[in-house]
């Protein structure tokens, strides 16, 4: 990641809220809250998740691939996002 | 798509399967089948869907971003690769 | 499924009008419309199969699992909707 | 979420898991990782948090479900798994 200093701290304010998120379901088990409503939170952390990542990937898309320095790190940067997508669309 | 022709039989002949699979959840359907055996069926066809949309994805990525025949060409076509990944990593 | 009549027509309609978008898929392959037409077509299929799938998945859940005929049929439907859980949630 | 407290410390320890991978993904971002590395943390943090809500699921669809205590208990069970289905099949 060598973007720029402000999208950096934008992501890592997006980690750390998931932190937190990822608190709020540990507390709720220890609580031993309705199974209900871990399953809300769970799926709340799977849409801040994907919203991560996504932001990551046009991020990584945008600077290695489309800007890439050179043809070689274009297409290392194009296989990289390649092999990721893989897992996601499935 | 300006792949080679034998990339586009490849697709033809997965999106023909795909058709065929969808035959038989109609079939399914009529013939009042178990839900059961329905979702199965359903579940096989998203996986198919999903290998067929990654492979036209890394098709896009491969000649249309990496090998783009101009930094215009190269950057509408990631742009169009982002809006699609949007709807699916979510 | 053993649903009402009436659910089992509104899902083949859904059937009926996702094969329509499949043959669509088809034609943009055999006219070599740009990939990011053929993308866009296959995310919405993805997203009219899950809709379909969902209804299904709820109808099992509701018919089959709650109001089950008895305690064997409930266990054996609600297996049935775990294994088919587990190839969507990963 | 009143299943056995085995259960309980088993869920507990993968959402311990996930924190700590988080904790990865906020380490490579600091540290200015290469994008495709945070992208893989990201995947595996993905595959983590869907194991660990495929199991909430099922034990949810098990315990209030299959073995409700009555049927009202069965239905509004059943109706906060078909909320947080459509969340996920979509």
């Amino acid at each position: 990641m060598s973007h720029t200093i402000r999208d950096g701290e934008k992501l890592l304010a997006r980690v750390r809220r998931l932190k937190g998120q990822m608190d709020a379901v540990e507390r709720a088990l220890v609580a031993e809250k309705p199974c209900g409503e871990v399953l809300q939170l769970l799926a709340s952390i799977r849409g801040a998740l994907s919203g991560l990542t996504g932001e990551v990937m046009e991020a990584h898309l945008h600077e290695h691939v489309v800007h890439a320095e050179s043809e070689a790190e274009r297409a290392a940067a194009a296989e990289e996002l390649a092999a990721v997508l893989r897992t996601y669309i499935r």
